[in-house]
């Protein structure tokens, strides 16, 4: 592989920082978890950045920023690179930039915490509970592995917004530092209306230094698998619970049979491949209520609680086999499996469950995710798919849209495309201003590149770096 | 006043308890806040205890019900006396157990707090406040002054039933410990589907002598009043801030104008009588939200926020204008004011409430409160009801009912007519075996004395004292 002069030029202007060498450790740290989806794993999987930079602190941002802005090399920034929507692979190579060092906790208080980008969500929430029994409000199932910026710069929601809402919603972020890729970059602090600018849009147009969160107490969550043997029973009992306003809870999550039977080797022998699972996480001080409301199902019955089981070997955080881990599960059980990102909408969500499932059952299992939004209690689907061909997924993205229920495509890398195929304008106007060469991660805003694109068809990044 | 041989026989056979002594503290000691009510004013007035007992611990308590069973004494117990239906009321005389000796808090935990019902609510919160920054998730506006054996003996909700629902809701009580008046007393201890049977039962089957309650964490809400020109903005602000997921809220009334002129007189200055009045508390790490949400409403203005403003004397708690201090600073300046207590479910809740106001301001002025029930914000409507007669506050309660809107009476002294008007078949089931002789409270439970009644007009009890 031969780097461009220009490239060349910024990696030896930045030869004092901390620059990754090693060839296959180049090629790790230009991968994210794109392959989840068959498409993006056919157009992505030979991306690869000509150098790996990791800055120790916001002024060595800065300086990569402006080292790259002068040499005109793009720069993607990523965390721990565990996003499935391709956001953190380098479309053009050019420079990653991987925030890996920037882990630090800068203040703690009653309901909020400041810390850096790069600090995993776990060593979070380990400082967090360790200074006041504090957590983050919610977190993506790679909660293990993947870093709060990149769940703000790609993420929506995950474990805790069945009662916090997502991320977008107001109050659930509370600050962003973001530096800006100029001739000289600038440092910004935005709040309130400007946070939409920069959060979610995969560090497009201006990189977070430093983030303010909200908090949550942190409790030993009781965490459980529930079984039925009716899905819409399943669904109905994660609906109800999360309407119970004194239950506090922090995950409710449902897997279609035979998923659980099939794809989660630790419950073999706990499930049938009868068996709809709901996976719950559950406030200690709410296990009175939640098991009198359990005690009105006997439709429902309780197969694994943290707190009190006779298991031989533990099925591992109950959280890591919802939200995106359930695909991954799959996945390694049967490699044709992808996904789909649904939101199925108040008031409508049950019915729209049930008309999907009975339109695609079992080439599309459900899988669902208790959400808040508006205030209500509706469904995020990460379905699983039995994957064929590009055109009979895009036929069945096309189906649920037609019946109401919105898809945030899994299966692009663009912004716009996984999300509501509209153009950010807020997220656009301000590339305009933070990133005028339009270098940080390029090929991911459609708006910047093609203003005139039809979401005809999937869109193609013209200058995206061609397979060998 | 004589007192019965059987009363003094009891009082003499307890005479080794804490036994008030002075007269006029026993009169005070035999009323309540009944007389927000003027048709339970015209009915109450004169009822009086034969002798008012303190006990100091369980073991008293269980004394008093066994003494006072032996001698067929009734006993009507109380906390602080600060509810305003009648509950506490003694309708035949005989004792008053009054539980201001029972302050102990056993166990706080994570979540969880262990306590004796005669603490009152401010010192439950500041003995959580102190041991872990937490805080019980609802309370009366009566917080400084009543105590929380009387809030789950007769209360529905308060201060933070915005984001926990009310107290009967699944997870909003752990446990009840209870005694019984039988020959010989059991104490029992009750959770689950068991706790129906004497929360809110105004003490009439059973003696609560310990309480588990969840905690939250206590922040140092800012306290707000906000000012709206028109009521329906206001009514969607405090109904659109409630459905914000990730902005956490403790409060959020609704004073129809010109209520808040008229009534609160520390709003002098500050309001005019075209101003509709918002009071709210919101957690500090959310501000940034609320700001942001507050910006996106020109029509609604902040008059008043505890953490910044230049207001020469300060208007207090802010909760202290919400729930039945409303209806307390309206009866202050207008002794002809009573309220209504009414349910205006979602999804209707709004719609009801214009079509109320549209009937009758402004002799019923609206004070909403927002609730979540079953998941979904709505409102407590304590409405502010100029009284005229008696048949026309029954008329206003019965064009209410026919609209849809329940309505929770408070101007009946009996559970039922207070409540949904049926009988709680849990609570006389226990009733029947926790005080077979009927002493307990006597003339509060209809289904106890009356089976057969049809609710056709208000239940007048027998057996209550004649005024002399």
């Amino acid at each position: 592989m031969t780097m461009p002069d220009n490239v060349a030029a910024a990696k030896a202007a930045l030869a004092h920082l901390d620059i990754e060498q090693n060839e296959n450790a180049i090629k790790s740290k230009s991968r994210d978890f794109f392959w989840y989806s068959p498409v993006l794993k056919a157009r992505m999987d030979h991306l690869v950045a000509d150098f790996v930079v990791s800055p120790r602190n916001e002024a060595e941002v800065i300086e990569v920023l402006r080292i790259c802005y002068a040499h005109d090399v793009p720069v993607t920034t990523r965390g721990a690179g565990t996003g499935n929507y391709g956001q953190a692979m380098p479309m053009r190579g050019g420079c990653v930039m991987h925030l890996r060092h920037m882990t630090g906790v800068k203040e703690i208080a009653p309901g909020r915490v400041i810390c850096e980008p790069g600090i995993l969500l776990k060593d979070l929430d380990a400082a967090c509970k360790a200074d006041s029994g504090q957590e983050i409000r919610m977190f993506s199932s790679t909660w293990a592995t993947a870093t709060i910026g990149g769940f703000i710069a790609g993420g929506s929601g995950g474990v805790g917004s069945c009662t916090w809402g997502s991320l977008r919603d107001l109050g659930n972020i509370i600050r962003l530092r973001v530096v800006t890729m100029e001739e000289e970059p600038r440092v910004l602090e935005f709040r309130g209306e400007e946070l939409a600018r920069v959060s979610h849009a995969y560090g497009t147009n201006g990189i977070i230094t430093e983030i303010e969160m909200p908090l949550a107490p942190a409790y030993d969550w009781v965490e459980m698998f529930v079984a039925c043997e009716d899905f819409m029973d399943a669904a109905r009992f994660a609906e109800e619970l999360a309407n119970e306003d004194g239950i506090l809870i922090k995950l409710a999550s449902v897997y279609e049979a035979p998923a659980p039977f099939d794809y989660f080797q630790r419950l073999k022998g706990h499930v049938t491949d009868k068996d709809t699972v709901i996976g719950l996480m559950v406030a200690p001080h709410s296990m009175d209520g939640f098991e009198t409301f359990l005690g009105r199902r006997p439709q429902a019955r309780v197969i694994y609680r943290s707190d009190d089981n006779d298991w031989a070997r533990g099925p591992g955080p109950v959280f890591e086999y919802g939200w995106n881990h359930t695909t991954l599960r799959a996945l390694k059980v049967d490699p044709s499996i992808t996904y789909l990102q649904v939101r199925y909408g108040f008031p409508e969500h049950l019915n729209l469950v049930e008309k999907m499932r009975d339109e695609f059952s079992p080439e599309v299992l459900q899988h669902l995710e208790v959400l808040r939004e508006n205030g209500k209690v509706m469904f995020a689907g990460l379905s699983l798919v039995k994957f064929t061909t590009e055109a009979r997924l895009d036929e069945i993205v096309r189906i649920h849209e037609e019946a109401g229920a919105m898809i945030f495509n899994p299966h692009r890398y663009t912004l716009e495309e996984g999300g509501r195929q509209t153009v950010d304008d807020r997220q656009l106007a301000f590339k305009r201003e933070a990133d005028p060469k339009g270098l940080l991660n390029p090929g991911k805003m459609i708006a910047w590149d093609d203003p005139d694109f039809d979401f005809s068809e999937m869109y193609a990044y013209p200058k995206m770096t061609a397979a060998e």
